[in-house]
């Protein structure tokens, strides 16, 4: 009888399995289901109201999903192991047998899943405010967006939930503990996310109470346990049902685009951009770099992180701000169509790509887009063009902080659904770059690759390097720069990096964020 | 029997005019006729194809648009005095009995009008690195615009052109010469266009032969000579018919909006923007402003100029770029909508509104438009607003200089035919200024300033006092600044002003202007 490995890709707005066949290394079904209720910017499923900035997850949606895909993909199937991709940092408050504390407190928006894009900057603020020899590996500082930031707001502003907090542990964390019996952190989520290292343990005196409600966290690829008894009568899965510590999602695929050695650069091309950089030594992190782990991404391997916050979301925001069809998909189609019919920056402008503000390298949320060169004859196609262009320049400028930082990227790899719909995209990058780029060709790539760390854990294969042989991309696109169009972008390049480093537009920039409320 | 007058009021599209009755000083009549072959900007009438950036005219259009509007107005009809409004610097080469050299050279786009915004600018470059005590009326240097820099461009690209032309003459003062016979020309154009001054004349040795081509103007208001009688057959023109000397367009409105004395600050608010300060005493050009000149706007008086090259071209860029109406109207006026129910600068954005490039204070037809503040959460209407925003900033920053160089403005006017369609300008323009403005409230407001002028040559008024108060606007609506609006405008305007002076950024418009091409 077949055996097979499931990969669970939870998302922001749904979770994505794929079965894939141990010994086809074929993916043979797929299945996606939405969150019930989604992402949670309004009001508590109960009706309460939230306050602003508030995007928050109820922990029973991800329950619900997983049933769905586990039962739709594994009943009655062999299935040797199950991996796990999640969004990061997306933590929750929890009882120490695991119940969530939003089962109880329904009202409590404290209580819930702090999704990714939940930014409790000011707590970031003070934490870096006290310099911490816990955070020399994330650039000396950490981000609203992650766990300790958001640990510090519930104590902050629900000291009453904190007090019940027993455990305070990222959702796919948690998840696996609810598949497993079995609380069995991951250290990709505790590196990147909680500024855990193997030598000094979690940031101590950070958050008062913090780190007794985390728990050590074990290398990618390392088994949690076996799906419970209550979780295989439900969903009929058969077989062994290794889980393996569940990744960040942004992470989990390095293996299913074959990008398992020293010196790939990985970028990971969605509604946000994650660039990673794999190293079997360590090097220093280099300057605007946002961090890197050992054994948090794959085994025995150093990963080097970076991103840009909005990447699709800003080509997404033009179209649907000035659509130019009926939906956004024809739109796009139509802004895609005319963007491939001009010539380099052929409204000689150039965009700084800050809509979500920058990560790499300024670590400044307050910076935002801007557009310089426009003329009267500009037209809403070339300021379309100068957006995915400055995007190709925001990506370009995280990828030359490698080699500057002594890390030399060998192989460029972009996995990214956008290589479907906008080829254009691609290729613009591989002109700014100015070297080739390949991009794998495979469907579900981060399902696929959570199924690899499925493998790992429970012995499927011996390592990544076999996972990604077996079950991660067989084709390559490869593009190529032109020529010509290339040598152009190289100077305007130079202009989007003169722009971007000028301090005062800066200033600018935090003046208007600053501006009194009306 | 009644006697009239007429104001002629020729734009870049179409020529206009207006019929007032002198007794009651009311407009009785108005006409409107579009040029023949408009700008001329693909090929010339003859089907000749034209390089690129060539706005050129046919000097012909101007006769039939006369002869149309003279006669739908005039015909049967007493007719004291008629004035002429003109773009400028709209040059052609004329032989000396006034014969266009475009009806002997049909396929020579250099024996045509050359339009205002024709702009030689790599030829005003060339006279601009010789300074020149000609033009310290103008802050040393000339326009790329201007009759010099055209001169200079028929000379060097059209060597036979310039061999056969005799006189090199605004159209304006073309048309007074076909209209009267004489050949005079009003001092306006000769001052602000090409440099002339009443006591050293035109510049000497700047384009070789240009001088004996030109003569010495008049003052405006002077009578340049009475209709001939060909003209008087054609059109059916009865009596005097003075004909005053030609005026620049955005000039001649003055007495119209009752601007006729010290301290006045007169907004024009068209495609472009026009800004004007009357003074009794002659005060050294405050750094910035573009020129001044004496007689040459009004009587006795020192008129001040200076503009930004793009104000409702800015807007109509916008909603033609980014339509959300069947047409423009209903685009422009869902855009207003939206804008009236937004608080100021409520997308935390702001703008360079140099889509034209800049000409005060920065006189940098290479600088470009810029928008700043861009979020994944901005709204078109947002940034439409921001750029109206931005409109109004430029226009303070006008403004600030004349105070700066010892000019106190005393009363604030705006004359425009957006203040019917977007009052909301006005009103942002008001809290931007943070003091009132005035805007008369009369129609056809460049041919009736016309009409002024030609009662004053024809000596139905003594001066441009009585002509305003005769046969200018009687109501003026007043706008006063909103508090709250105007505190938060005076934070984003010191943020305009911040970036607008940014050096750096001057440069990366230069490096973008600069790029090569694809």
């Amino acid at each position: 009888m077949a055996h097979y490995l499931i990969g669970l890709d939870f998302g922001s707005e749904s979770a994505r399995g794929v079965l894939i066949d141990v010994g086809t290394g074929q993916q043979v079904a797929e299945r996606i289901c939405a969150y019930k209720h989604g992402i949670i910017t309004q009001s508590l499923p109960d009706g309460t109201s939230l306050p602003p900035a508030f995007f928050l997850q109820d922990p029973h949606d991800y329950l619900q999903a997983a049933r769905d895909i586990l039962t739709t993909l594994g009943e009655g199937r062999i299935v040797d192991g199950i991996g796990i991709g999640f969004t990061a940092s997306s933590p929750l408050p929890a009882r120490s047998d695991g119940e969530p504390l939003s089962q109880f407190y329904p009202s409590e928006p404290h209580a819930y899943v702090k999704l990714w894009k939940h930014n409790a900057q000011i707590y970031a603020d003070r934490i870096n405010a006290q310099p911490s020899p816990y955070f020399q590996n994330f650039g000396g500082r950490v981000s609203g967006e992650w766990l300790l930031a958001k640990a510090a707001q519930i104590a902050d502003e629900a000291p009453s939930v904190w007090a019940e907090t027993e455990r305070f542990i990222e959702a796919g964390d948690w998840l696996v503990w609810q598949l497993t019996g079995q609380e069995a952190r991951g250290l990709g989520f505790a590196a990147y996310k909680a500024q855990f290292s193997s030598e000094t343990g979690y940031p101590e005196d950070v958050v008062p109470g913090l780190v007794p409600r985390l728990s050590r966290p074990l290398a990618v690829g390392s088994r949690a346990g076996s799906l419970t008894q209550y979780w295989r009568g439900m969903t009929g899965i058969e077989g062994d049902a290794s889980v393996a510590v569940a990744v960040i999602d942004s992470h989990v695929m390095l293996a299913a685009v074959g990008a398992v050695s020293q010196g790939c650069f990985v970028g990971a091309l969605g509604t946000s951009a994650a660039y990673l950089y794999l190293s079997d030594a360590y090097k220093p992190l280099p300057p605007g770099i946002e961090g890197f782990a050992f054994n948090g991404s794959m085994r025995n391997i150093w990963c080097y992180e970076a991103g840009q916050p909005s990447f699709g979301d800003t080509l997404a925001w033009f179209v649907r701000t000035f659509p130019r069809g009926a939906d956004m998909a024809s739109s796009f189609k139509r802004y895609n169509e005319d963007a491939a019919s001009l010539g380099p920056a052929a409204g000689r402008m150039v965009a700084l790509d800050w809509l979500g503000g920058n990560r790499v390298p300024f670590a400044d949320g307050n910076l935002s887009g801007l557009l310089a060169g426009l003329s009267r004859q500009t037209t809403a196609a070339e300021i379309y063009q100068a957006l995915m262009e400055s995007l190709c320049f925001g990506a370009r400028m995280v990828f030359d902080l490698f080699p500057q930082g002594g890390l030399q990227p060998e192989r460029v790899l972009m996995a990214s659904g956008l290589v479907r719909t906008n080829p254009l995209l691609i290729q613009i990058m591989t002109d700014v770059f100015d070297r080739p780029i390949e991009v794998p060709e495979i469907a579900n790539i981060t399902a696929v690759g959570a199924a690899i760390h499925g493998a790992v854990a429970s012995g499927v294969v011996v390592d990544y390097v076999e996972g990604a042989a077996r079950f991660g991309a067989r084709n390559l696109m490869r593009f190529e720069p032109r020529r010509t169009s290339s040598d152009i972008y190289q100077s305007v390049y130079a202009v989007y990096r003169d722009l971007a480093g000028q301090q005062d537009i800066h200033s600018v920039m935090h003046s208007l964020k600053d501006l009194p409320a009306v």
